[in-house]
C-alpha cells in the first residue's frame, strides 16, 4: 500500500467538478440533417408549475438541448392571487437568458381543456393574448393566425381519457381535416402510448415527446438513476429557429426517452446506422468469428431475435462496445436483428442488419 | 402527476444495464498514430495479488484497454505454500483470454530489489525463468536479452524512498549507459513522482503510467466515484503487439490518471488538439462574443491564467461543453491559456491557443 | 453566489471517505435473540473462484456479515495444474484474518455432484479431505461424523433442473429420513425459488440464503446500484460459533436479498416489529388522520391491499418515513397490510397491523 | 453463471424506490433534549428565489428536517414587474402544507441592508409589513416588536465584507446592547465563519447554519455527492413551535454542514457521545487490544492527535464501524482524541476520550 495522490492533486480534482456545464447528449446527426434535441412541453410559476421561467433555460443548456418551448396554460392559473395572469410573462422574461444560452427559444402556451379535445399546445406563436378564448375552435384558430403548430398532448392520460388508450376524437379529426393538428405526443413525462405512432403515420403528423415538467428535471428524472428527460429529435437543415419550424411542419421527428427511441423508420434507421458500427473480425476459426460492436450514442441497443449461428439476444449499452461471436458463415451475409428498443409502430420495431467490418 | 411508464418498459430499461460492457475510452488518436491505452504493472495471485490471472483480462476488456502485462514478482512470493513458484503461470494461464478479448497482453514479470535499484518491469520477454537470478545486473541481462523494456517502477515509493523524491543512482545510470532502461513510473497507483518528467526528458525514456494493482481494479479506483485507473498512452503506428512494442522503445507515450495527462508536449499537444474544440461565436455585442468550447474527451480540461478580456480560470468537464464570454478583439487573435491538469514537466504545464470558430 | 468553502475543508471531506470502513448492516435483533447476517457459500481460488480467500474475509467485514464460509467444491478443480488440490487450504489461511476482523468462520466444503444430488454444502467440518470419496452417502456420512450441517444448495439452477423448480428426490428424502438434511438455499446469487419455504416448513429445515460467489462481491452485486448480497439471518442466543451453530440446527433462519426477506411468520413477524414504526397522528380532522410511518431498517416495506379508507399500497423504502393520512375510525382500529416484499411460504407473504402511535 | 432473479421480483424493486420519501436523518438526540434539525433561511418567487414557496417544504420534508423559515428579502424584490410585493404572500401560501407534512413552520423575513448592517433575518414573526420601512433600526424594531429572534446573516460574505472576516460593527454592538440580536450564522450556503463561534460564545448568542437556497436544494448540494445543506441542530424540550423558540432564544444550537459540526462544548460532547459507541475488545495478546468503534450517526468522525501506542488519527464514516488495535495499557485507561471535525471554537475542536467496552 502506498500513500495517496498528493493533496493538491486531489483537491484540484474536487474543483473541476463544481463548475456549471452542459452535457453533450450524444445522438447523431443524420444524413441532410442535424438532430436538434427539443423538449416543446414544460410549466412555470405562470400556471401550475413550481419554478420562475428562467430556471428551464437553465435547465435545457446543462442538459444538452438545442429548442425549449415554456407552454403554460391558457385557462388554468391556480396561482393568480399571487401572480396575476400574463399569458406572455415567461416568453418576456426568458428571451435574454435564452440568447446568452445559445437555445432555440419557441413562444408556445397549452390550451387546456376536458376530453374530448384535452390538451393542445400551441407552439411557435407570437402573442398567448388571443388564444384566450372559451371557444376552442376559435382559441386554436388565433394560434394558427400566427402560424402555430398544434401538438395534442398525452393523448392517452389517464386523469382524462379512463382506459388510457389515445383517441381522435371527432374534434381532433376536424382539426386535422382543417389541417390545424401537427403533432401528437408519444412519450409525456413518463409515460407513452403505443398507438400514437399508427395516429401519425395515418394523418402525417409529427411524433413528439416532451417533458411536461411542473417541477424541476433532475428531480424528477432521477430516480433510481439520472435519466435524461424525453425528447423531440427534430431532424432540420440546420441550427436555427427558422429550419427547426420547417422540419416539424414537415414531420421530420422522433421521440427519445431513457432507453427507448420511437419515430418512423425513415428517422430512426438512419439515427441507428450513425450510432452503431462493427470492426472487422479480430479472430476466426474454422467455425466461428469474433467482432467487435460499438456504440458511440447514449441509446443503449437491445438487439434481439437473433437467427441462428449468431446471439440470440445483444445488448449493447450506450458508449460501450461488446464482442459478437457468430458462426463463420457471417463473413459472407449479414446478421439480421430486430431492435427492441427502437419503436417503429405500434407494433413494430426497427429491423436491421449487421455486417462485420461494415 | 400521471401514472408510469409501463412495467414492460421499465423492466427492459433495468435488464439493458446488465449485461457485460466495454467501456469505450474517449482519448482520441493523434496525427499518425493511434492512441493505445495499456497499464502495465499487476499483480495476481501468482506472486503477491489476490486474484486469479484471467480477471486482469476482463477488468482490461471492462476498462476499454488494448494491451496490458501480467508482472508478477520474480523474488517474492508469499504464497508459495499454497501456489508453487511457476514465473510463466500467469502468462500461460491468459493467453487465451487475451485472444477472446483482443486485448494486446505483453509478457512481464517484476524484479523487485531493495532500493536500489528498487523495482523494475521486464516487458516483452518471453520466459521469465531466467530472470529468477540472484545478481541483478544479471536478472536485467537476462530479460533484455530476451528484447525486453525495462521500466523503473514508483521510483518515489516511501517504502523505499523515505524523502519520496525520485533519484537515479549509480545501478540506474549503468543500465541507462547499457541502454538498459526504457521507461520511468510516473504515476503508479495513487501515487505521481513529478521528477520523473525530467528523468525521461533527459534520458530520452518513456513516461509510463501504471496501476500496479494487486487487489480488484473496481475497488481500488472507486471511492469516491469510479475513476479511471492510471494508464500508459502509446502512440503506436497501428493496434498490433509489434507497433506497440516500437512505440514504446521509441519512447512515445504518455501517461493519464483521473483528471491528470502527463507527457511530452510533442505528444500531449495533439491530444489536447484532438479532444477540445470551439464554435464561431453565437452572439456578438458591441464589446464582447460569446462562443461554446466543447471537450469530446474523458479528460476534464483546466484552463487557468486566462488573459485580460477573458475569463481566468475555465473548468471543462469531460464530454461537456461550456459558454466563453471573452472581449470582442478575440475575434481578431487568439486567447492564450495554460492547461493546470496536462503536465509537460517537473514544473510545467501545457500551454494552448483558444481561436472561437476553430 | 458565494465562494465555496475553504479549501482545507474540502481535502478533509474528501480523504474522510477514502479508508476502509465496516457498513453497519441495519436489519434488527429480535426478541430473544441477536440477528447474525450470515453468507454460507462462496468460491475461491482453490475450486473454481477467482480471488485468494482473504479476500472473502476482508468483503465480509466491508460489508457487515458476523459469520462465512468458503465452501471451495471437493471435486471440481479447475485450476489444478497450477494450484495443487488442498481441501483445508483456504480455512488454514483465513483463520487468522477471521480473527483480526472478528468475523465468525465456519469450515466448509461443497459436495458437488449431478442433479440428484446436485450440490450440497457440509458446514461446520473440521477436515474437508474424509469428505474427498466418490460414494455421495459415505461423503455426506463423512461431514455429518464430524457433526456437519448439510444445506441443499441452488435447488432450481437450471444447468441442474431444467425446468427451474426444486425437487426433493429419493436420494433427498433418504438424507431427511437420515437426519443429514439440515437447510435448503431459498436465494443464492441472483436467483430465489419458491417452493423451498415449502419444503422448509415441511421438514423441519434451516431456510437458506448465500451469495455463492466466484468473482467479486461489489461486482457481482453493483448493477445497477450496489445491491446487499444475499444473506443468511440466524437468530442465535449470542454472537458466537457455538450460538452460531446451535441456532441453525434449530432452523431458526431467514433470508435477505436486495428488497425481499423470506421465512417463517415467527422470524420475519417479529423483525418487522422491530423495523417498523409509527407515530401518534400528528393531524386530525373531521374524517382523517394523518401519522408518520418510519422504517429503521435496510429493508423497504412494500405494504399493499390496504383496507377501504387507507392507501391501497404504501411504499416505504430503507431508513426512511412516509406519511399515511388514513380514515378517523383507525384512530380506534389497526390498518391490516399484506406486506409484498415479506415471503413467508411459496405463495404467502406476511399479514401486519399498524396502530398509529404505537 | 445463473439466470438472473425472476422478472416479477425485479419489477418490484424497481418500484419501490420511485415514491416519494423522507430521509431519517441520523443526528441523535441528546439528554434531556430533542435535537431538531433546521433551516432558517430560503427564498422564493417572491423575492430572488427560483420556486414557489410549496416546494420548500416539500424539499425540508424529503430532508428530514423538522422546522424551516422562507425569508424572503423584504427590500430586494427584483420580480416585482410580474409578482407583485406581498411580503406576507410565502407564509400564507405555505401553512397548509407545513401542517400536512408535520414541519414546524416559522415566519421569517430578511432585513437586506449594505454593510454595516449587512443582511439580518427576522424569525418568528406574525406580519412582515410593519418591517419594510427605510429606517434600519426601526425595521428590526418592529420585529423584535413581534417577538422576533434577530439573525446576523452571513457575516463573512465577500459580496459585501471584502476580506472574508466576519465583524461586530458599532450597529451590530447597539443592537446586542438593546437585546435585539440572538443568532450568527457561521454555516451559510457553501460558506463557514470560523470567528462566529468566538462572537456567539462572547455574546451568547446563537450558532446558525442554514443553506439560504435560491434555487432547488437537491442541485445546489449534489456536487460531487448529494450532501446534506447546512442545517442548525436545535436542542428542545420537544419537537414543537414553542419548545423550538425557546431553545433558539436560549441559545441552544449546533451547527451541521456535511462532514463538520460547530457547537459549543456542552451541545456537541454529547451529541458525540450519542452518535459513538465502542464494543469491549474481541483481540487482547500480550501487547495489544482490538475493539470496534462504532458510529450510529451521519455524521463522519475524524479523530486525530492519537496518544502512543494508539493510532494517530482514524476516520470513522458515518453509519460505520471500523476496527481500532491499541497498546494492551489501554484497556485500563482512556484513549485521548482530538476530533478534527467538530468545532468548538475558532480554533478548537473537540476533545473526547475512547473506552473500550464503554
Amino acid at each position: 500500500m502506498k500513500s495517496k495522490l498528493s493533496l493538491i492533486a486531489l483537491l484540484a480534482l474536487t474543483t473541476l467538478t463544481l463548475n456549471a456545464q452542459r452535457t453533450i447528449l450524444n445522438m447523431p446527426d443524420i444524413p441532410g440533417y442535424v438532430t436538434l434535441k427539443c423538449d416543446f412541453h414544460m410549466h412555470t410559476v405562470f400556471s401550475d408549475g413550481n419554478v420562475w421561467p428562467l430556471m428551464r433555460l437553465d435547465e435545457a443548456w446543462r442538459d444538452g438541448l438545442d429548442a425549449i418551448s415554456i407552454t403554460d396554460h391558457v385557462e388554468y392559473q391556480p396561482k393568480k392571487n399571487y401572480v396575476p395572469v400574463n399569458h406572455n410573462a415567461a416568453w418576456e422574461i426568458s428571451q435574454n437568458r435564452a440568447k446568452d444560452l445559445n437555445i432555440i427559444l419557441v413562444q408556445g402556451t397549452e390550451i387546456t381543456r376536458s376530453m374530448p379535445p384535452g390538451h393542445l399546445n400551441a407552439l411557435f406563436i407570437t402573442d398567448a393574448n388571443p388564444i384566450d378564448t372559451s371557444d376552442f375552435m376559435a382559441a386554436v384558430g388565433a394560434a394558427v393566425k400566427q402560424g402555430a403548430f398544434i401538438q395534442y398532448n398525452h393523448p392517452g392520460w389517464k386523469a382524462q381519457e379512463k382506459d388510457g388508450i389515445p383517441k381522435l376524437y371527432p374534434v381532433h379529426q376536424e382539426l386535422i381535416t382543417k389541417g390545424w393538428l401537427h403533432g401528437i405526443e408519444y412519450f409525456n413525462e413518463y409515460e407513452h402510448y403505443p398507438l400514437v405512432m399508427d395516429m401519425c403515420r395515418d394523418h402525417k403528423l409529427a411524433v413528439m415527446g416532451n417533458s411536461d415538467v411542473h417541477g424541476i428535471i433532475s428531480e424528477v428524472y432521477k430516480t433510481p438513476d439520472y435519466t435524461q428527460r424525453p425528447v423531440t429529435l427534430v431532424f432540420a437543415r440546420e441550427r436555427s429557429y427558422e429550419a427547426l419550424r420547417e422540419a416539424m411542419f414537415a414531420g421530420r421527428t422522433a421521440v427519445w426517452y431513457g432507453d427507448y427511441l420511437a419515430g418512423f423508420e425513415e428517422y430512426v434507421a438512419p439515427l441507428f446506422r450513425a450510432a452503431v458500427s462493427t470492426r472487422a473480425p479480430f479472430k476466426v476459426d474454422d467455425k466461428n468469428i469474433w467482432f467487435e460492436l460499438l456504440n458511440n450514442s447514449d441509446l443503449p441497443i437491445a438487439f434481439t431475435g437473433g437467427p441462428a449461428g449468431a446471439p440470440a439476444e445483444i445488448s449493447l449499452p450506450a458508449r460501450s462496445a461488446v464482442i459478437v461471436k457468430a458462426d463463420k458463415k457471417y463473413l459472407a451475409e449479414p446478421i439480421p436483428y430486430n431492435v427492441s428498443n427502437i419503436i417503429t409502430g405500434s407494433s413494430s420495431t426497427l429491423r436491421v442488419e449487421i455486417t462485420p467490418g461494415k
